[in-house]
């Protein structure tokens, strides 16, 4: 399709075009994102979304707490678009379609889109076109874009270059809910939410409130004069969520009287392509098919502890 | 100076000629590291060595330990060599030569060799050649090899791919003592060591053995079937050393028993040669004056979010 046509239909709300668009960013062949780059330019201009990153491990709630959100915001105005990053969402058999049927709530909105992850998304190379997806979102008018992680390996770290504020999700429960969340996960944390505030693990969710709310007094805070927030409810009996929706807004508003609004999606373009040219160098190198050969070798030979390294990198490189 | 003369002067024990081997293996230049992996492999054969990382905070004792440690390894026959990778130590004033003037009893040893770090060494890049000096070092025949490292910043998750064991080093006290620690190196610590277990602060030192205890007992092992000993002792009194000694070497003798030794020293040179490979590919790309242009061009271009990412990585691409 052509590029203005496309961008035609994802003006004026279809779906299915949107959908489409979504899946060019994500593709592995460049001249797909560019074409879905050269559609976002077009778009570009409908105004500046917050991007909210919903990190946690698997259990916390984050689907029902995203949905919960999703809806809260729909009713104030906004048009909301969820992005779920979970890598291991076909282990655990959480997010894809399974997500999207269970966020049937906000599903029903017009102005709600929910984005499952990509089937093939999942192998690799997906870390960076997230930050791509959520800027296509933004170009196409969505003033509310959340971006679900699961808060363990290095794809949840990416995405922070994607966010500009990171909720994080606890369970109830003492010591042992910090497992399996990787700490620079904690550290970029913005808000902090204790999930399951509700019927038997009401009272354990408070205790780990407060334990949460001492960890987190004794890190030194990511944004300047931004002290992050605590705060326990029930995402599925929609407890505490005005003040969980307060605890955003009014992170972002920190984030633009101070300044670092700006200064932190600069930084993160740079990254962005920083990182991108370095993928892309790479990939072009090993696109050969001599390259990929001779990187091969010198793995394989690297088996020989009696070679220096620094020789098995040095002739692959004079292999051109 | 010839490849066979310098390997002959370095195996005859000449502190200035190792000294010279090892900057050649530190060069930013790729010739002369080529011509410090000859006299490496000239030299191959000497045995195999333990190699021991040592990380903790600023201020846990890392040096006192360092040389205590060394001179009961040449008090029991070994060949020792010390390797200061501390980054932020021009900054805190604490490794560099000040590190070679504080180890004098251990570099009275005719057996041990103190490496500060090197003065360019600390610009980056570093964090490959150190595997590579580790390497000279062994090929050399030290048969136990102390890399200290920080507990901080990315260069100390590196050190991860140049050691067998890694031993982290605790102050006394209790919550706070792992601020400023990265958890990927808690996660991958072999032995804990409570350091100051001495005079005002022996107490708190056993309090914070004992939380490390249960901290660490939650943690899933990096090594099956290997329970990290939690061990408290004084460095600067020398009491605690042989429980230490003794966990080290048991360390290795479950690594050696389960095969894991060979699997993970494979694993590092794998993982050694495909960043070094990738590294010297985007070196150099860079190095053509107008590549180095046009990235620089895209990052200032990337101020402008109404551009796509990807066309500014594509931009830079298509400038060859």
């Amino acid at each position: 399709m052509d590029v203005h046509e496309l961008a035609r239909r994802v003006a004026s709300g279809e779906r299915a075009s949107l959908a489409r668009l979504i899946t060019l960013v994500e593709s592995r062949r460049a001249q797909d994102r560019r074409q879905a780059a050269a559609v976002a330019q077009l778009l570009r201009g409908a105004g500046v979304a917050h991007r909210i990153g919903i990190s946690g491990p698997p259990g916390a709630g984050k689907s029902t707490l995203i949905e919960s959100l999703g809806v809260a915001m729909c009713e104030a105005g906004h048009r909301v678009a969820v992005l779920a990053v979970d890598p291991s969402s076909r282990r655990t058999g959480g997010a894809l379609l399974g997500d999207q049927a269970r966020m049937t709530r906000l599903s029903q909105w017009p102005s709600a889109f929910v984005r499952p992850t990509a089937s093939g998304a999942t192998l690799g190379g997906v870390h960076l076109r997230t930050a791509d997806v959520v800027e296509v979102l933004e170009a196409v008018g969505f003033d509310r874009i959340l971006v679900e992680t699961v808060g363990v390996g290095q794809s949840e770290v990416e995405v922070l270059h994607a966010v500009d504020t990171l909720l994080l999700l606890a369970l109830p429960g003492s010591g042992d809910e910090l497992q399996g969340i990787k700490r620079g996960i904690v550290e970029a944390a913005d808000v902090l939410w204790v999930n399951k505030a509700d019927g038997a693990t009401a009272s354990l969710a408070h205790v780990a409130q407060r334990q949460w709310l001492a960890a987190l007094q004794l890190q030194r805070p990511r944004v300047a004069g931004w002290q992050v927030p605590v705060l326990a409810g029930s995402a599925r009996e929609g407890t505490g969520l005005t003040d969980l929706l307060g605890a955003l807004a009014a992170h972002r508003a920190h984030l633009e009287t101070t300044g670092t609004w700006k200064e932190q999606r600069r930084a993160q373009r740079r990254h962005r392509v920083a990182a991108g040219v370095r993928d892309a160098v790479w990939s072009r190198f090993l696109a050969e098919p001599t390259h990929a050969a001779s990187v091969d070798a010198a793995l394989a030979a690297s088996e020989d502890e009696s070679v220096p390294v620094e020789f098995l990198v040095s002739e692959v490189l004079s292999s051109d």
